[in-house]
């Protein structure tokens, strides 16, 4: 009895058409990272579990897909633990090796395991998937690609810069107009909790300020004081509540807000250089915004902070994010390798394409031309002049029996090849060949002499 | 104390010249699959174990890495299983997941459960890495790529001259002249068991036989003796010590050979009809030969055998192979749904690239321009110049702070970039820029406006 086949949770296969979306998304990145300086490289998709485990948290640790060991893993585990029967014990006794999570910690074991080899700054990009055990749902796989530019060794603010106009640049290549970059720094984040007097609740503070729009500044103020952050707090950081009017007057009104913070005022400068410079730069498509109620990767990030909004009317979460860390490699014992990057959310990102409208039209083309089969003399002429085609860098084909013109053409249908060649026996004799138009029907006839003609026709 | 960290063995990183060359084999690879009419296609890193399970025989089973069961995967195993302690019958109580053993089942899967949206003939070309729990040596590791393409739904041998035509395109896109395609067919080894009148003798006395050119005829027979062929079945397969001459010499000896032998007789004509296209449409720089001892995949193809050898006196193993299989599908309940394809060895295809220097020299110049950092306003002026070489597709990048100019030169040098811009204070006065080519030392003043003039000498 054969098995009925499926697929395991979470994951997903992806077709021709599929794979084609996906590959113009990444192509359209990739020659961005490299213009850009970046070069790739490639981590294995299992890590020792010791490189993995304790990288991200209580959560991150049971995400991670563990792998069994082989063999006879279990007569390596002793008898007190065995008998314990407790998981968490048993796990790291019956597996050493386990599925990459993200690209940041593999890349960051890369940096210090390659030190030596390395020219800084280092620029490196990578594309690949990861694994999390998280419960699948509407949009959240169990394996996705992650696609990540970061450079490391330098702390100047140009290269912040510089991740501003990489996304612009994918994004308007893209033709996905009119995303919106925002922008904050740690350092405000933390000149804001000087201000609110309660480094505690900065959380609760940033959460509560981001729902300004939906709320209003009296449901705002109302949550805070839910959180227990006091009067005084709240009154201080007033001005947050009416960040308005360009980039440069928000900085302004910031500046005056965190004078009194050393750190913030720091932010503060590091923000209004980076805008300076791009205002004098200019963006292709982009919007950069000021957003202090961005506070991803609170505990990790220790500058810039960035996150890529989709054009309005698009009700989709973040496409890309990223920021500076001061010091990603200090976890495998190199210090002060100070980085900045970003990332862009190709899951995200291709269902808005898809929502825009935005793939060209021709993307899952995956034939240009198809002849058909009208016998074991005419196939072979056939295949020698779809070799031809194919030489001339065309995706052609030829239907691999004679079976009824009817059923080839169907195919031909099916899979909406442009242009059908006939080479029947008529066409043979005169050393010729139909070219159909599957679009206006419309019939021409080639010489073979005279393929040339057809592709340079094309 | 930070972990010093290691990589896992059997697997690699790969640097940013490594990745480059990896793509340009594949790059090569992928165009030519989608000239000859194939599709891509993904499918997930791990499937449910039974998918998996059972299909690669014992030692397959042992070798494919199993993904732990996450969260409190022990107390879902009953205590009779638990209390056993037993690892073949506690592994599939903790684990339901595994990672892909090749590209080949999951294909078939994939055929199964697409099977309604698929027209066929379908050709599919899949190129994603494969994992085996194989102990770790020189060659072999626990992750690397498989690049597979196969055509389904057909029996036609048109297949078969096209997947000649396929491998003989892409080996010489990769200027590596002088492949050798080995055929054969599983018919004629089938045959040739019935010459020697023992099913189960048949692969002692194809290994035997495979080493005529080392240890001569004389040889060949005493191993055959060895191994307890029946000295009248060495006498009946005689004419196979002696199989010389072209391909067509060959083929009628073969025929001779085989005349009783209802299925042997149809794979010489299977051949035959191959080799006879072939001679017609010509090969580029391959040499397509018969060599009847090829009986890889003996349990599972029941056609064309193929291999790839690399040019002589390059000493590697196969670097790509296939056949044609009856039944792929069979085992997840799909009948009658014949195959045929190859694959592409892409870890000794890139060790054999290297070897005979084959790849572009260009190919790891991960950076065309490089322009040095002069401090503030300089800098400024040298990112709009490199955003404008990045626009037209240059690799161009901006040293990230005015450190000594020493050091920065010597960063261009260890990356070996061709040119390094010079926007010091005296150029931007001047509106203009100096370019240093790094090979001959040559420096030229371009003008700030005439910038595409020095992108069009590149």
């Amino acid at each position: 009895m054969p098995q009925k086949p499926s697929i395991s949770k979470g994951t997903r296969d992806f077709t021709p058409s599929e794979v084609s979306k996906r590959n113009y998304i990444f192509d359209i990145v990739k020659k961005n990272f490299q213009t850009f300086g970046y070069q790739p490289i490639e981590t294995p998709s299992f890590e020792n579990s010791d490189t993995l485990l304790g990288k991200y948290g209580e959560e991150g640790d049971r995400l991670i897909f563990k792998i069994l060991n082989s063999g006879d893993f279990i007569s390596k585990v002793d008898d007190v633990t065995y008998s314990s029967k407790n998981s968490n014990t048993l796990s790291p006794k019956i597996s050493e090796k386990a599925l990459r999570y993200d690209l940041t910690v593999p890349f960051a074991r890369y940096v210090v395991m390659h030190q030596n080899e390395l020219d800084f700054p280092f620029k490196r990009y990578q594309i690949q998937p990861v694994w999390r055990a998280d419960r699948p749902q509407k949009g959240r796989f169990r394996e996705f690609f992650q696609c990540d530019a970061d450079v490391v060794g330098f702390d100047s603010l140009l290269q912040e810069v510089e991740l501003i106009q990489l996304y612009d640049t994918v994004f308007s290549d893209l033709s996905l107009n009119g995303v919106t970059i925002k922008m904050n720094n740690r350092k405000i984040l933390s000149g804001i909790a000087e201000i609110i007097g309660a480094k505690h609740q900065l959380i609760d503070f940033t959460v509560a300020l981001d729902k300004l729009d939906k709320i209003g500044e009296e449901g705002v103020k109302k949550e805070m004081w839910a959180k227990g952050i006091a009067e005084t707090a709240i009154q201080k950081a007033a001005p947050l509540f009416s960040l308005k009017g360009s980039n440069a007057e928000q900085l302004d009104s910031l500046s005056d807000l965190l004078s009194e913070s050393e750190e913030g005022s720091k932010g503060v400068a590091e923000l209004r250089s980076i805008f300076e410079a791009i205002a004098e730069l200019g963006l292709q498509s982009a919007q950069l915004t000021i957003d202090v109620t961005l506070a991803r990767g609170l505990n990790y990030y220790t500058g810039a902070i960035f996150e890529v909004a989709a054009p309005e009317g698009v009700a989709m979460g973040s496409i890309g994010g990223g920021g500076r860390y001061d010091d990603l490699t200090g976890i495998f014992g190199l210090k002060d390798v100070s980085g900045v990057g970003i990332s862009f959310g190709l899951d995200r990102i291709y269902l808005v394409l898809e929502e825009l409208n935005l793939f060209p039209e021709a993307i899952d083309q995956s034939l240009d031309v198809l002849c058909l089969n009208f016998g074991a003399r005419e196939s072979m002429a056939a295949l020698k002049l779809t070799t031809v085609l194919r030489k001339a860098g065309l995706k052609a084909d030829l239907y691999p029996t004679d079976a009824k013109i009817q059923k080839q053409f169907k195919y031909a249908n099916n899979r909406r090849v442009p242009y059908v060649i006939l080479l029947g026996e008529k066409e043979l004799t005169n050393q010729s060949f139909v070219v159909k138009n599957m679009e206006s029907g419309e019939q021409k006839i080639y010489k073979l002499q005279e393929t040339q003609r057809f592709i340079d026709s094309l």
